[in-house]
């Protein structure tokens, strides 16, 4: 139906302008809310993230993150630890930041340098304090239909389409990556909210043919510009979740300037969906505050 | 590729003739390598099934699933509860097995009547013992790509394909339907094998539009015939997981006497992916006694 009406507007205007989301006015009301409520709390909430290396990425996102927990109150701690220090070293701080009463969230920088067994030391934080839902047992709950902590680019592509009143049962989704913290959460969120999705990635042959059917197209690839205007269907959504870059600026997996002359509606990479997920992410750590506080 | 040669094969001789998948030759290797190795345990495997009232379907499982358990002397028990009974007898019984050295595996029949917390219930049983892997803490080792007990449909289908050379990376597949047990399971065996997979449902529009295309095609909806001629690629491969009917004879999801004259490859549904599948259950049952035996 979107696709009817925009293709319509383009034959009678030429062009059609697309509805840019604005990631920051979305979730002003949560941070609003999140902001007043810590303002009452005698302890307040607490996060912890662990960087290894210093990679850019994992430095951009661990300032963003830092940056918006300051904002809302929330207690933020960074450990950082060369690239070589001995796994069990980090192992001990995760298991030593568990067993920390203050301690709500806990986050790992990822990727990690290639040496480290990625998995278990993931694997190490409490299923209560896993804030971006990476554990073995929080991913199986969240596929198995039960209550628990989801990655925050799921919650947030999903928050942006239920705002926006973009209607997902029944759609043609195309999901572009299947990361464990992008593509895969994301397929498995819309697949939950009744929508046909298609997964594709680097192996998938003429990519194209499936991004140019899809009603909502998701990209996650951290490949700049993946997502030209050939590729995307007059009227299609348009989500970019992924992000690259870091040096002087970031760049996202869609050609905006192009792709927002086609797209109903469509996220930019500075003020999209890593914005939202943000939000997410302040949202997953309350839960957790609040989860401890209740027991 | 594939799709190409049986084109041509078809416009040579007006129509192809598919090659039809036995599922018991298949495992007959798999049957008789756990048979003598059984022979030479001073303790046999075993394995508990529990089901849950009486319904045709549940009988049917259970009692293949006995046959073969016997035929390679895995030793079977047998747990039948009425409808009504209280749940907490059933997660009792469940307890008693995983405290139970002499029980390998064990199985809840599904779906059990509407009023018992499936998702309770299946969690209560111990991750080592999980021989459907349907636990939470199962599914998310699967997904998150670490070893796992995997469902038996999922191992099946990928047996399937690797036995006949059928290469996955990068084919356009097509699951329909998407359940925990089946669906879901098989959509992510095959995202790992590198395909390219949409997950289809009861609120997909237009099916035939993703079928058409498909490369492999998947259905596991339960519902009999709802994979029609006009649906099925020339030169598709088409596997079945649907099963219906029970009473008098099973029925699959495919049209097979019509589809298999377009279908490159095609299993049957009383020789084909479910019998697979029952080889793959005594795989699974295998794995968690030595892994008990090795501890």
């Amino acid at each position: 139906m979107i696709g009817i009406i925009s293709s319509l507007l383009k034959k009678l205007w030429g062009e059609i302008m697309s509805v840019v989301i604005d990631g920051t006015e979305l979730c002003s009301t949560i941070q609003d809310t999140i902001k007043a409520d810590i303002k009452n709390c005698m302890i307040r909430p607490s996060v912890a993230v662990i960087q290894v290396g210093d990679s850019i990425s994992g430095q951009y996102f661990s300032s963003k993150k830092e940056k918006v927990c300051s904002s809302v109150g929330i207690y933020f701690r960074s450990y950082k630890f060369e690239d070589g220090t001995p796994e069990l070293t980090i192992i001990n701080k995760i298991k030593e930041l568990n067993n920390d009463e203050y301690v709500n969230g806990i986050i790992i920088e990822l990727p990690l340098p290639v040496q480290y067994n990625e998995k278990r030391i993931i694997n190490t934080i409490s299923n209560g304090k896993d804030v971006e839902g990476m554990t073995d047992i929080n991913v199986g709950r969240f596929i198995n239909g039960k209550k628990a902590l989801i990655p925050c680019t799921a919650l947030a592509v999903d928050y942006i389409l239920s705002q926006n009143n973009i209607q997902v049962a029944g759609k043609n989704v195309v999901v572009v990556g299947r990361g464990k913290a992008t593509g895969r959460p994301i397929a498995n969120m819309l697949l939950s909210r009744d929508a046909t999705v298609t997964i594709c990635h680097s192996k998938t042959k003429s990519l194209a043919e499936y991004t140019k059917n899809a009603d909502i197209l998701i990209s996650a690839t951290g490949i700049p510009c993946i997502i030209k205007e050939d590729m995307v269907k007059d009227g299609a959504v348009v989500i970019d979740v992924g992000i690259s870059g870091f040096n002087d600026s970031v760049v996202g997996d869609v050609d905006f300037d192009k792709v927002s002359k086609k797209a109903s509606y469509i996220t930019t990479v500075e003020n999209g969906v890593n914005t939202v997920a943000l939000a997410m992410l302040l949202q997953n750590i309350i839960l957790c505050y609040n989860t401890k506080k209740n027991k």
